[in-house]
């Protein structure tokens, strides 16, 4: 089988998953991976429900957006996946929900603050919130909300910080391979949800201390890791 | 199979996934689909559980809401359904939940605003409370129920915003198929759930720019949208 | 089969029925029910698992709690419902949960207000809380529990009120068959989360209009309900 | 079979039904076991997704934590673990999730204090929170991590109060064998939910009765005890 059908296979079964675990219902959210020797991005097909997805009617695009391949229109959030493509380098899979916590950190425009280990598990520091984009950016609506995702990083790395929320809008995350992405979403929201109930309870609720955000980190993440197998995704 | 038979099926099944999305418990809830040309309404028999529907034991009624085939007694709130049919002219189906979120805002008495693309990608605006019935009103409970929805709906255009909220009552939603009349529920619910958690972390939450709702609900509908495959329900 | 088995059945239906509605976890949670004719009550044994629970184990004790048939303790809140069936002569079941919206209230010690039509539709009035027990109740527990409970209706109708919160514990249901007990708890939890969701999005939320409750709560039940097919449990 | 491949097999069973009951989501998440006989501990292998789990793959270490047996690199958290098994002579199985609620009460630094039965069924007196670590406990992050839950039980007896909340982190619970430890999980997730409710009905509610704690707790506890079969776990 071709290196691009097993990455659709991959991009179908990370859009199922999206939905079984309750990230996603109707048609909403995508998840994307890129090929990045072949110049290939392959995503969700705009607005078709998960039970009629199948490996073989994943969309194709090249790195403009033009359908490389296949007859459905892809998602109309492609430009924005094609941004993060862009000035993420190391990135291999985007996935975009509407979790219902972390749309609520967006729709409230506050970035999720670290409160425990489970966030700095994942995350090293603030998932940070971009600005609202102005009206003349929506001419381009798509590709401005992924500039303005880069914006919000700047002086961030999104290798450890593998996710923003879009302001008034809802989470995106990424990751190595679309399983990671979505592992990332996935954590996204229960972080959302612990530092909700957190608010709820302590209002004043203290940052996570900068030690304590260091070695849990570290503990699952870069050369000195020793959680896991030894096979980080 | 005659096109009665086939709404009936629909209808049986915008029913069932009522209960299997977790919109309805128990007997609770209720979906109608209507045939303009006939001038029948087929709805959920009144107090079944879910459990016993079948497509052939969905009441039929006429539009002054008379038995027209079937054994069964029609949902008590018929006549609700029906004039919505009357004054909505372009809707074919509606769907009445008790759906937890949704209806805390109908018991709290107040519509739900749009913090975010969510809520913008379905609903054009607020989704607007009814007032409360008089005692007098009460003589025709479930008709003036309908009409005090399309009171609430002066000024606004109920196929742009298919939801209103009854004070003290709960949510009836509406679309052009009892499938879109479903995903429109399922998304209010969604909605609520979302607006809910934002005024918890942000009580002066500001409510969503209009360019940014201009730009998603008309993503999605109307002659120049592009989400999707062009086969809007 | 004797009607002591479809009795022992029914009970055992409904005690599943606790466990899969996610109303109980662990051994949490039980139903009876009560054959008046032959003095006997049917109930879950304490402690058993609900994947252990058959027909044939259920627990049958006399009407003063002595064990008349099978080898298993019967539930340790079996005197609890004992008064309850002594005071209440038209209930036939009995179910205790820790529903986690009703024991909410329980603990707050607030009782469950009327906001809406959910509630009205099987509740006419406030979910009545009991007063706490005393030290020297202590000794007679569960029996002073039921007990507490029927002060608690005091010029109240537990028939149209089918159930109450014990302070500090949590809810007890009751109705006809173990079916309709069960419903009443279902509905009771339902009610508590959309009465707690509704005192978050407005702590000063008025109670349901009295010609409101009315219209609902007979539109169900009594000589002119006319919900349902005439199949009133 | 021997006494260690069935300790494998009910430690694989509790850390499946950790992830199935919804405690666990993703890798979090894990259950140990201890042969106090054999001076063996039986723990879930690091970051390995439940799907993948077998009785066989489950990590064997010694009372000092190194690698008895297998292959796999034990969880990381396994320090915490055997410290738990250092100072609680008669526990038997050690759980430890990241589950929302209970990680709530402690990112707020707030303990659990008891509002009712449920509380007190499982859980003599409030779940205590450890204090923060220090910059220099991080060289031994998770052995300090077990040192620091002992040392929130000065005074406290963990037979009759099985589970701790780590600062900032989550819960550990613990009991007799794996099944009870994970029940005494689920009871702190289910007592900290009805607490995070009660807490927003009744932000100054109450803490439980001393009278009604010692009636509940020792009605399912020690020599006296009525609740169940008489197999207390």
């Amino acid at each position: 089988m071709s290196d691009l059908y097993l990455l659709k296979k991959a991009v179908y079964e990370a859009n199922v998953r999206l939905f079984k675990s309750g990230l996603a219902v109707l048609t909403w959210g995508n998840v994307s991976a890129i090929d990045r020797e072949k110049g290939l991005v392959v995503i969700k097909p705009s607005g078709v429900d998960y039970a009629e997805l199948k490996p073989e009617n994943m969309a194709v695009v090249d790195l403009c957006g033009n359908v490389a391949e296949g007859s459905l229109r892809p998602s109309s959030d492609t430009p924005t996946h094609l941004e993060l493509y862009s000035s993420f380098k190391d990135i291999g899979a985007v996935v975009h929900t509407h979790s219902p916590f972390a749309t609520a950190f967006a729709q409230a425009k506050r970035p999720i603050i670290p409160y425990g280990t489970t966030h700095a598990d994942c995350f090293y520091g603030e998932v940070p919130l971009t600005r609202e984009l102005t009206g003349e950016e929506l001419a381009e609506y798509e590709k401005n909300t992924g500039k303005a995702i880069i914006e919000a990083f700047a002086g961030k790395d999104p290798a450890s910080i593998p996710a923003a929320l879009v302001a008034s809008h809802g989470p995106f995350a990424w990751g190595k391979s679309p399983a990671g992405a979505v592992d990332n979403a996935i954590t996204l929201e229960e972080v959302a949800k612990m530092a909700y109930y957190t608010l709820a309870l302590s209002p004043e609720a203290a940052r996570l201390g900068q030690h304590i955000l260091d070695k849990h980190y570290f503990r699952k993440h870069g050369a000195n890791a020793y959680y896991g197998q030894g096979d980080h995704k």
